[in-house]
């Protein structure tokens, strides 16, 4: 197996902070997405979605997708489980990690690729062009706003998202907080639950994975 | 179990497929979109996410998104399955699930929502109301059309998305192709993959469900 990963970004931060939950090690290779290594042909005939994270598996299949590489380790790494172990908490994981990346990370991606000038063009990842809406930056900013209210009604009276046991989608929530930062979204002071559950994951080793 | 369903959406749709392939029975309740019942004031406390489907369990629990409540049925009912059964076709079948959520469903969606009149305010589903965004339509439909490039590529060979076993990953992107009309986007006559893939699922007794 090969992980595609760039450092800085966050959907492979969120494979990175799996393995490291797993304790499961694996070769890695940086694609510098600043720097445009996705569209060398190399790495475009490898991975045509030309997307991080991507798993190279040793019969050759590419996953795609960070919630289906996770799935894949998930398979073959049962313990500790990060998908829930019976049918309601399995169930909630998927629908926080939903969520989070529907209502949370999308939203901050939004704000983020339609306002820089480094995503001119390049308003959605892939392999084809889009053009940047402006009118997608604020809706981004205020959809992360009220999924931050969602996220913080969510954790009243819980450890984590889905209940009792760390999972993805606390994996994927965090990350999108973290993310929220780079367009000036955060949460409210008013919004204890969330820090308290964020310093939580923060004092993880994963997090610095 | 109590299931919330609208019979003309295309998201209990999938659910309602779901169910079908599994042989499974439940009671269901419409909530008629299109006359506003979303927004009465019983259904936004039973279901403050204020979206169909939704599976209310009998110990109170509100399962929304579409995916969540699929994963739920597959773990009480496993067979047939419909998530894979090896760690490479539940990957797959992940990785397929979401391309057809992110660049068709969605894609489809933003098309119409930013179109339509009765959508006017109501872009994005849920609690919150946001206004419409015209540059959305063309992009919407743009990606479609680029989604069905993707999946005739990703049918050539196979009898199903993710392999020999037909899963909830089909189910999802039949329901895009038949979203996509709604919006005028349709599969191209030279994409034959989909057309064979799509005259198979549409053979099935689920595909009236």
């Amino acid at each position: 197996m090969l992980l595609y990963d760039f450092e800085l970004a966050p959907n492979p931060r969120r494979v990175r902070m799996f393995l490291a939950e797993k304790g499961i090690e694996m070769p890695r290779v940086q694609v510098n997405l600043r720097q445009g290594e996705q569209f060398h042909a190399q790495f475009m005939r490898d991975n045509p979605a030309m997307i991080v994270p991507a798993l190279s598996l040793d019969d050759g299949t590419l996953l795609t997708e960070t919630m289906a590489i996770c799935r894949y380790l998930e398979a073959l790494h049962p313990t500790p489980s990060l998908f829930g172990v019976d049918a309601k908490t399995q169930a909630l994981v998927e629908m926080w990690s939903r969520r989070a990346e529907f209502e949370g990370f999308m939203a901050v991606a939004e704000a983020l690729r339609n306002s820089v000038e480094r995503f001119k063009d390049r308003a959605l990842p892939g392999p084809r062009n889009y053009a940047q809406i402006p009118a997608l930056v604020e809706r981004g900013k205020a959809r992360a706003a009220g999924f931050f209210e969602d996220l913080e009604a969510g954790l009243a009276g819980k450890t984590w998202l889905a209940g009792e046991a760390f999972s993805v989608a606390d994996i994927t929530a965090f990350v999108v907080v973290e993310f929220a930062g780079w367009v000036e979204v955060q949460p409210t002071p008013a919004q204890t639950n969330i820090a308290r559950w964020r310093a939580a994951i923060a004092a993880r080793p994963s997090a610095s994975a």
